[in-house]
């Protein structure tokens, strides 16, 4: 038998540009009771929007001047209305404007989607960007610049505070090309074996074998976003019984997650 | 705070045609030390091979005759050489006549894949056509005819069986558009919401929300995923604390997870 365990860590107190959020969680976990210490080997999932907020990854609304690009995508884009609802709902040009801004391609843009290519690499919605909880209506939230090094320099910061070595996971929530609904995945990490590879076996009709190189720290993701309860503002799951997968190098970082554009069937 | 828990069933016989699913589930639970019994709320995940081969959804090669589309496919989607390998894998023309049956559509063919729509709506690889773990290598696994069918049959069985109102999800591994790697999904559900739809909410700038539908079905299916190490054979995973999404209904099915062909923006 082989197991795990998740479990939200609740307590965080409000993130604002600068928060040391290696701090907030070696407190958070002090508060727990009993107080638990993070022990090696267990993986620290965090949402990244409490990463973004810490980093400042934020863009104000007021300080963004639209091109004629974004009123042009706003207007192709606007939400079709729902079943029910009064009208489609317009786009915010300047919000338009942000996601034009994080992405390097934009793949789709019609039924009031766009999907976009970010930056890093990233296939996603508007690229990432995103208001929810977002406390300023003004504000909208955008992807760390870079996840990887986000999730090393929490990672190093939780050993200097706690002395474990854990694995670091920093997640977003992605919608997928051919199914409802979206699934967290891991935008950055370090300490975790982003895929498990067990290719090489073949099978012996040359069918390529399903199952063989695990998508190990989306998997983990997925998991986390499924320890806490959706509107409990608990951005911080820790993983038990992962060991496996943690190791004393950061790695490669989620990254090695990414397709190279020269495989992309689906661009 | 929230949490869940997993882990997987040791300990269960080989699968054949006809195998009582359910009778092995309960069986393995019993022969646990302490022995465990299967509660109200508790998710029992299969992975789907053992489902196929209890309901005989497998296909002997030998009695396959590839038609000229089965056998330009396998031509034109020949595994290219690994670095360091000695040469292209050929594909088995009769396997690749399998895919062929499985699929409503082939989506792509080419660098060694093929990504197929199978005539249930799942869009992957191979069409779910699968030969790792089989006992006999003439023997191809399909997926099961009506995995949501399958995953209330085993459901209803099991409530005769222990008196636990459970929900079943039966899972296989899929790949990603623009991901490395495979994460599991639900193919089968019953008893379980498949979407937690948070929707209705919209942002003040006219984002669409980027997590507020989440495909709860997908992602236990990957966290039971982890509950096992990869070689070790169980295909059954007992999740716990997830029991805000356990009904007493069946419920809508993984087909509720299939985004409709209309709104498809990546065949």
């Amino acid at each position: 038998m082989s197991g795990l365990s998740a479990r939200s860590l609740p307590g965080l107190p409000e993130v604002t540009a600068g928060t040391d959020l290696a701090e907030l969680i070696a407190g958070a976990l002090d508060a727990e009771r009993p107080a638990r210490q993070l022990q090696d080997g267990q993986i620290v999932a965090i949402a990244h929007k409490v990463v973004s907020k810490a980093e400042g990854a934020v863009v104000d609304l007021r300080d963004v001047e639209p091109t004629a690009r974004a009123h042009e995508l706003a207007e192709q884009t606007s939400t079709p209305a729902a079943p029910g609802a009064a009208g489609a709902a317009p786009k915010d040009p300047r919000a338009v404007q942000i996601v034009l801004d994080q992405s390097a391609e934009i793949l789709r843009a019609e039924r009031g989607v766009i999907v976009a290519r970010t930056h890093h690499g990233f296939v996603c919605a508007n690229a990432g960007v995103d208001a929810s909880n977002s406390a300023d209506p003004d504000t909208l939230i955008v992807l760390p610049r870079d996840p990887d090094a986000s999730a090393r320099q929490i990672r190093a910061r939780l050993r200097e505070l706690t002395g474990a070595c854990v694995g670091v996971l920093i997640t977003d929530s992605f919608g997928r090309a051919w199914r409802h609904g979206q699934c967290d995945i891991a935008i950055g990490c370090a300490g975790i074996a982003p895929l498990d590879d067990w290719r090489g076996r073949r099978d012996s009709v040359g069918l390529e074998l399903r199952a063989t190189w695990l998508a190990v720290a989306d998997a983990i993701a997925a998991l986390a976003d499924l320890a806490r309860a959706k509107d409990s503002r608990e951005p911080v799951v820790i993983v038990e019984g992962l060991e496996r997968f943690v190791s004393d190098q950061d790695g490669p970082g989620a990254l090695a997650l990414l397709r190279p554009l020269k495989e992309d069937l689906f661009r």
